[in-house]
């Protein structure tokens, strides 16, 4: 308490800050974790720079470092920081040090450890905001301490740290929020119940990276030459990279929880991505605007697949592991270390380019940048031996905003100056004068425009003094955190048991990590390498599709993804084989929840498709308006018929919605489709029709005991479902029965009881409808998953 | 007579050809032009190399050199070609020399002038054969003579010269085959009067050069590597260029009147590009698959535009022009002598694809190449100054048909090291050694497997080879030729008043020539350099487009080419604005021929459209099926629903098509889209109607004197049209009148009474339905181009 009066008393009489000038009222910086490596580090001395920038800003301030560790051992170890604390070179060294001085007075100790000594904090605060007769503007909690103590401390805080009304409250929260979307979600949900939104800062020290803090306003100023420029018409990739040389050891305690795509992607390279995609807001420093522009772009996102991303681990890392975690020396880790991930937007602007995100440790130099390369549309005429060292715009055109170290070593953004000369604010970005002997992105220096930061400043300088002036624009709202593991998590889900690629760290990785996209997917450029496996190490599953009869008739089994390509290749066959001998395709699809991922795959991955001569009919339709999201054709729209080009005249959904009503008898929808059918399909013989199977055995909408559609010379007909919307349109047995190939679709464990059942019973379609499915000239083939097929 | 009798008889005593081995009967060749240049620089040479392959082959030959000359003349020039023809390099010079003496004798010049030569010729062959008792094979004529004297000379050969029934007859045709497609057909009708098709070989030299001559062999050996590239998801561009230093002096008599188009591109290159997007038929050697393999490939070209060729004309032209043709001083020539054409082929393989085809005089340097680049979809996680100087993924992918000249001067395949390495026919392409020092294409030589041919041939040895063999598949068919005509022309018509480019010529171009992809057209880079222009020549035609009033309503007026771009761009902001304000944009379009071309230009130009929140609502339909061609939607569908991506639900075509019957009053379908229009659009006002006028001044399907539709409560209606198809679906004019805006399009000469007449009267709808448009509260505009304003 002394030590705290000397300070107070030698802050008022301090030379710098008058009394008048301190009328904007005290703020009061509790930093916990004072003593940790985040604090030692960075924390301190962004505090301290705030200071140098803000001791004349009519604000007063007093430092609060806390920690668990008692009072005099806590104090030693935090004042043997602040000791160390540098003057930044653009600081006159009188005044650094006089501020300095002032600094070190204003800081105190704090043992935070039981709710008591919350209390205690408090009640230290109000007495000395009253003995100064200070009005209070406002604390900052800056929580430097592992996840686990979050939801504690922010209860103390909640209960007996608040500021009185008028003052704010700001908590400064760092990563991990969170381990996936469920922990996330809960994690918010706890904190959520102590603090509101806008008292919240979490921390991804990305943001305060002076080129990733410029994208935005880059954008922004930027309009005119980047307004025609910044789509998918212009835009040939985008990498957002960082890579490190450093590996893991000695933090894998934390790593092997967490891998390289929740301790990078999910939040720098994230942030980063969505800087780039989010439509640019009106205002780009209205934290509200810019938060509903980046969850509108993370909507636009297309889901991550398994085989969206490449992993890779270095190899001394299970070794660290088993030595640092204690584990048995045949322990084998599955924490990626390197991660390639691929990331589509389905927006207008940017549908169909990539954006391809990597990180990884024991790299072969650390280095981040986010690189925007444009389509080359010139073309030369004269020869290249010939041609001007000029701005030809035959050259690159690229766009880079480089976050730091690597070749240049300092923070950058680089325009290629077949481009534009880029807008930029003069008073915090300077052009750099060009080493025209460096080489970057394939390109000489003297290529770009450069323009580096006036004044280098570190990321978490950046931030306190964002925290400080209250931009909520350089944090990480609720919604944002959670709609980027929303993204996330299904593939750290897919990827969980994926095979790693082992590589020996530093430049020997050559050519190891390079990685190809393929039809919307990523693999390895180089065929995985034997001799660098482990042979402990659980080798990439090998499973074949299983080839043998089902009922008497062809099955195809595997893996549903497995399995899923399987069929949607062999509909491409069948369907150019049917188009290239009669000219169309005829192919009748069912609704339902599994061929959805068929359907996706159809769209995404088979290009030549000829959906150009293809007809599609519906297998069945529930009696609800087609642009209800229950409706089978609305869904086979939004999953294949909008991502492919069937002509208008060749899409055939079932007319269940006739004079603005569903499905009633005297409108005759079944007529209709009947009759489309015959006036298009030859014979009434569809080329293909895919079905599916219900656990009560029922295909199309086809039911067991079912009045109609079983036998009978009706082609279509309507149904009722056992469950709503109960009533369906469906074509019939009979018809179905007449097709050149018939494929049965059957996924998941939920299918292992009625399939087990099906290979045992007959022909009993009265039963179990499936069972009546039997081409009378044509082919029937069952898609069966192991999970379906085996439990 | 002495003479042939004596080579004749030197023939049958000669050493090598025994009387046993001819018993595969004789050919004569015809040189028709024997001492012109074509035949002087290669056509002899050509025919002596035939001889010196052939000789052993079990033919007997004799070459009949002809020319208007008369006869002594004739001779002393013939054989002073004769003489000088040169021994091939792998050929041992004794029986070279031994080759060319027998050569010489088998040979003898002919003046061909009159009907009655023809006969004297056609009778000394009989002879000769009867006298030797020879078996005729076949006789070959080869027109190396300007395209004039084709048909007198194709007339006599057909009257006078067919040889006896079971021998051949083949006539060699040089280009030019015509000057657009009108004269090509003329041309090809009068030859066809003379000749059967398989009797007309139409050389295109181009298809001799053996890189050229390589592409289908090439994509037909290696179909396991190029399968899976060989499409628009793997190539990224491809260019087919031919660059020559010389200019055309002394040849602009010639030059003059075809241009760069017609002299290269619509030929020679044109043949290369069809090899390249040709489906590649089963057996690549078949005549008649390649040529419907290309016929088909014809078909699937996008239409060339104005801006779909850049063009100059390089500066010294103009003087040439003038003192060559004795032309006054201030003539200017319109004819280009550098172009650069865009070509978009709309196949499934290749839509989207740029063929950038590119040709000119006076160049940096003398090159000919077609260049596969392929897409760049590897990311090499190694940074660029560690990685091995192997084959990485990173670096450029490509496959090159080097046709000759430039910094390799030798015919050669290259194929990217990081591709694959090509299987090539062993005897006639090597692997060359690599000078490793030599850039080729933004590459090191040794970045390529490089082969070259065992024996480099001239173009016209292989083409003579080839008419000897009857290859048909290396010439030009009749239907090829008009196919080609008929792509290129309409380029031609409309640049045939474009302003060109000058430039100074050879490596003073520097980036002059350099042209941009911009939407589907091409552009010069550089802004127009008003220093080069010569002050005397037409300037670009500077048509701003003129605002003011029509009938009381904004009026916009411009050529019918910038009337419509100007016209889709305000139909995309009022689309842009209205989504952004209620989410949904409902557009009604006319049918008729004026909104094809505005279709066209919203599919290529406008991909920032929001076709994903359009509704698409039709103005007026005929009374037929949707598929039929006549059918409005029918040319909407094609021109523009299936390039864009509007959803199947937004589309609302008209329902004349009810119960398999054609706008039957009781099936009700204007009810029905009456209905569907007031259930989806606010207040049944659209947001946008696009109308016509015809020249009685109708506009939607409202004719004058029409009894509905133009007044009264109902909103869609039956109409009659003075024209076929007579019944109409159609608007009313007071829901036209409820639309937020209506934009009148009126196109070309043919409107100009009417625009004139309606630029005079009142409201009058019943006499001129269109002066009844008038919206109650929205905006009316006039788009009505030059052509109909002015006449």
């Amino acid at each position: 308490k002394m030590l705290r009066r000397v300070l107070c008393t030698v802050l008022f009489m301090g030379a710098l800050p008058s009394l008048a000038e301190v009328s904007q009222g005290h703020i009061s910086v509790v930093l916990l974790g004072a003593t940790g490596d985040l604090a030692r580090k960075y924390l301190w001395q962004g505090l301290f720079q705030l200071y140098m920038d803000q001791v004349s800003s009519g604000h007063s301030f007093s430092f609060h470092g806390a920690a668990l560790t008692a009072l005099e051992p806590g104090q030693r170890l935090m004042f043997d920081v602040l000791k160390k604390l540098a003057c930044p070179p653009d600081e006159s060294p009188n005044r650094c040090a006089v501020l300095k001085d002032q600094f070190l007075k204003l800081s105190q100790y704090h043992q935070l450890k039981t709710a008591e000594n919350y209390t205690v904090l408090n009640r230290e605060i109000e007495t000395l905001l009253r003995q100064e007769g200070l009005k209070e503007a406002g604390r900052i909690f800056y929580f430097s301490v592992p996840p686990f103590a979050y939801t504690e401390i922010a209860r103390n805080i909640n209960s007996s740290c608040r500021p009185p009304p008028g003052a704010w409250l700001r908590v400064v929260l760092e990563k991990p929020f969170g381990h996936d979307l469920e922990s996330a979600q809960q994690l918010a949900a706890e904190l959520t119940s102590f603090f509101r939104e806008e008292e919240m800062y979490r921390v991804d020290h990305y943001l305060g990276k002076q080129a990733v803090a410029h994208i935005l306003p880059f954008r922004d100023q930027n309009r005119q030459f980047l307004d025609p420029i910044w789509n998918r018409h212009h835009v040939e990739r985008v990498e957002i990279v960082l890579k490190e040389t450093v590996d893991a050891k000695g933090r894998t305690s934390f790593y092997e929880q967490y891998g390289v795509i929740r301790d990078v992607l999910q939040n720098h390279l994230t942030e980063a991505l969505m800087f780039l995609i989010m439509e640019l807001p009106a205002n780009v420093s209205s934290a509200e605007e810019v938060l509903q522009s980046k969850l509108q772009a993370f909507q636009s996102l297309r889901g991550l697949e398994k085989n969206s991303a490449v992993l890779g681990q270095y190899q001394a890392y299970a070794s660290q592991v088993q030595e640092e975690l204690q584990k048995a020396h045949n322990y084998i880790s599955i924490t990626p270390t390197f991660a390639g991930v691929l990331v589509h937007s389905d927006s207008l602007r940017w549908e169909g380019v990539p954006f391809l995100l990597t990180s990884g440790k024991a790299l072969d130099e650390r280095i981040g940048y986010v690189r925007i390369l444009f389509k080359n549309r010139a073309y030369c005429t004269q020869s290249e031996t010939l041609r001007d060292a000029g701005h030809s715009q035959c050259k690159a055109k690229q766009i880079i905003f480089y976050i730091g170290h690597g070749a240049l070593n300092t923070p950058a953004v680089l325009v290629s100056r077949n481009l534009f000369r880029p807008v930029m604010p003069e008073g915090s970005w300077r052009e750099a004068v060009s080493q025209s002997d460096l080489h970057i992105f394939g390109q000489s220096l003297s290529d770009y425009y450069v323009y580096s930061p006036v004044k280098e400043r570190d990321a978490y300088s950046v931030l306190i003094s964002n925290i400080y002036h209250g931009r909520k624009d350089f944090f990480i709202t609720t919604e944002n955190l959670l709609a980027s593991w929303g993204f996330w998590t299904p593939l750290l889900d897919s990827i969980s048991h994926q095979p790693l690629r082992l590589y020996p760290g530093g430049v020997e990785n050559q050519h190891l990590l390079d990685f190809e996209m393929v039809s919307g997917e990523v693999a390895f450029t180089l065929a995985e390498p034997v001799e660098l496996l482990n042979p402990n190490r659980l080798m990439p599953s090998d499973y074949r599709t299983i080839q043998s009869k089902f009922r008497q008739s062809p099955l195809v089994s595997a893996w549903s993804e497995d399995l899923i390509s399987q069929l949607a290749s062999d509909i491409e066959k069948t369907a150019s084989r049917t188009v290239a001998h009669s000219g169309h395709f005829h192919l009748a699809l069912s609704g339902g929840s599994s061929p959805v991922v068929l359907f996706q795959r159809l769209a995404r991955h088979h290009y030549a498709f000829p959906w150009k001569h293809t007809h599609i009919w519906l297998v069945d339709e529930r009696c609800v308006p087609l642009t209800d999201t229950e409706s089978n054709f609305f869904s086979l729209h939004n999953h294949l018929l909008q991502r492919v080009r069937v002509p208008y005249f060749n899409v055939h959904p079932m007319p269940v919605h006739l004079n603005q009503r569903l499905c009633v008898e005297e409108d005759r929808g079944t007529e209709l489709y009947a009759k489309e059918i015959m006036a298009l399909v030859a014979n009434a013989s569809f080329d293909l029709v895919l079905l599916g199977v219900g656990t009560d055995g029922h295909t199309a909408s086809l039911f067991p005991k079912s009045e109609n559609g079983l036998e009978g010379a009706q082609t279509v007909v309507l149904t009722e479902s056992p469950v709503k919307p109960h009533q369906r349109m469906s074509l019939s047995l009979p018809l179905i029965n007449k097709a050149r190939q018939v494929f049965v679709l059957v996924l998941g464990k939920g299918k292992h009881d009625i399939t087990t059942l099906l290979s045992r019973v007959g022909h009993q379609p009265r039963k179990w409808p499936v069972s009546g499915v039997s081409p009378s000239s044509g082919q029937l083939v069952w898609y069966v998953d192991y999970e379906a097929l085996l439990g």
